[in-house]
């Protein structure tokens, strides 16, 4: 039993968005399938992952330096404890051999495919669903039958007025989501305020719309517009400053009643608990969105919500970042808060299945496909097929 | 005036050695070269540049990502304010775009590479050694001429007892070197202490002798080792835990009067500021060690002093991680503390200049080299120029 050859390839992610930071013109993802020798339903069992978006491929990394980990790890030394399938931690801790700590970029996004195809086969082989193996494993069995999900959009392109944000929004209003998020802070604030309160008008109340600033604001920029924002009672204020400045956020928080969310660009549990200890997050008020495809996979998010729970942090207040089917098999086996979706930007990768429908803001989950679900979504196995030149 | 070609390669950097966490098989270095249409003395003007040791190289990335911004900016951006030379904040910007923040691991360690063969230009085209240049606009003029340098050395050989382990302090001792470094954490504590003291009974005095976890102990470990090394007075107790985990350094501090140094795997002045403020680290006591080369570069490092400074750090406090030539013009220019070295490892790229002497612990600068002086270690140059195929 072992895995006989791995894939990947460096997708192309982009688009004329951008938010207060970047722009997407160059953007790439990793994309990898894991083959093995195992066998279900006559076909052989391969495992899909990919890394998230607004970061880059990692092609040469793969290739070079974690693979190769792979080919030379005893094929017996992968297995978990029953002998009968792959174990994600043990292929975890081959891929970080010789790895020093810290540094957790890059290297924790290529991990993060791999560690979703890992996944992917590892309930495959199981015949189960991924959140049905999480709740049994993690969660005592209990999961949630439907999950709070949010299209991250509101991004600004060159051209969008606010007639078109409205649009964006109305769209999102009509597929059945109540919460939405948008980006703010690469315009003066006024013309931010104008937006907001357009998309505001277009969802009903304050508490149906998230700003998203990632991490644009100096801690005067960021207590500036969180004065401006206050009577409005939004959903959440995300990322508001430098995603490593626990010292601005915490500060922010004195001045700022409602609930701050942040953690989606912190790739390890080291990070995220450095937040969770320095940063002034409130545990009944506060989001976490840490992204699993990019801090190293499930198998690290594993690790960082047993160690928030430890800081006292309920898993309620995880709102997986990156809008992958992965986030929502987290969040019903889990029972997290919910997860993000992007029903409107990197496509195929964002979204969920192709007949998930969206009610009053939250997703059901197709209950029989083994694995990820992946297959779900034809258009973006077919890319992924494309970009790795499968059949 | 413009960058003409960059050449890169992935360069070994491998041997038998080991640390507490990690073997150093199949280490690799990013390797750079940057040529310009610039020329002194006859000769065209080209920068050359390494990342540090323990971590690997990103071929890929340089060129996937971060050549191709350069070739795209407009030459004219990448000049400083007189026209007549790059300025590197300007080339570090242009490779920084489009990048979200956080993340800081792997694209600083090449970032870092090229950002030394910039400061290689820079002081080359001024006619200057780099430490000039830095002392001149970044110190008042001020600089030291010598500085205090100690061997990063003491590592777990295969079948390397301590016999071999006195000879190596005996040996660094002959040098010149008056502060040794060894590792410790990777054997039972008791076989550690018989290290430690023979390699005190070599160099005379537990002050002349530091250890480096590289981030092995958990708190109880590393708490239990502070008390046993406790009466050494050692020089300094390097990495004990985890580099990202402020709490255990707090903690550990709490319970270990002597000097903490810490700071080699943390790559951003986001990561260092988290460290000064939420570490326990004391500013009359404690040393940073950030690797110069690691977190992109010299200009990187130049707001992680000056922040800290905004903290209450003197630059008397940094110890450049590495031992690199540039940390040592770093040293002298900017009068830190003092720097790594590694004289008897990472050849050809430990150590600094052929003809230094090491006098009492310190060397002295050549003064008249221009740019960092990779060219006064004539066998790192045919070992980049080898890995480079230049001719």
């Amino acid at each position: 039993m072992k895995i006989t050859k791995v894939r990947h390839a460096s997708a192309p992610l982009a688009s004329r968005m951008s938010n207060a930071i970047i722009n997407f013109a160059a953007m790439t993802t990793n994309v990898v399938a894991v083959e093995t020798d195992m066998v279900r339903n006559g076909e052989p069992v391969i495992g899909y992952g990919f890394s998230s978006n607004g970061r880059y491929a990692q092609p040469g990394l793969l290739a070079s330096r974690f693979l190769p980990r792979l080919d030379e790890a005893d094929p017996a030394s992968l297995l978990d404890e029953t002998g009968e399938n792959f174990s994600p931690q043990a292929i975890w801790a081959a891929l970080m051999s010789n790895e020093k700590p810290g540094g957790h970029g890059e290297r924790s996004y290529c991990i993060g495919a791999l560690d979703m195809a890992v996944w992917d086969i590892h309930a495959k082989i199981a015949e189960q669903p991924l959140w049905k193996i999480l709740s049994e494993r993690y969660n005592n069995g209990a999961y949630d039958d439907k999950v709070l999900v949010y299209p991250g959009g509101g991004y600004y392109n060159p051209g969008k007025d606010i007639e078109t944000l409205r649009g964006e929004m109305r769209g999102y209003r009509e597929q059945g989501y109540k919460i939405c998020k948008m980006k703010v802070g690469a315009v003066p604030l006024g013309e931010d305020m104008a937006r907001i309160e357009a998309a505001i008008d277009e969802l009903g109340s304050g508490e149906n719309l998230a700003i998203d600033v990632n991490g644009g604001f100096s801690l005067e920029q960021a207590v500036e517009f969180g004065k401006a924002i206050e009577p409005l009672g939004l959903a959440w204020y995300e990322e508001p400053g430098d995603p490593l400045d626990y010292h601005l956020n915490a500060e922010l928080i004195q001045t700022y009643p409602h609930a701050i969310a942040t953690g989606e660009n912190l790739f390890s549990h080291q990070d995220m608990n450095n937040l969770l200890r320095f940063g002034g997050m409130r545990s009944e008020t506060d989001w976490l969105q840490p992204d699993p495809s990019l801090c190293y996979g499930l198998t690290e998010n594993l690790v960082m919500l047993d160690e928030a729970a430890r800081l006292g942090w309920s898993r309620r207040r995880f709102l997986p970042h990156g809008g992958h089917q992965i986030g929502l098999n987290m969040a019903a086996g889990l029972q997290l808060g919910g997860t993000e979706t992007y029903p409107g930007v990197f496509q195929p990768y964002g979204g969920f299945a192709d007949d998930t429908p969206v009610v009053d803001g939250y997703v059901t989950l197709p209950a029989d496909q083994p694995g990820i679900g992946l297959e779900l979504k034809p258009k973006l196995m077919d890319e992924i097929c494309k970009q790795l030149e499968m059949a």
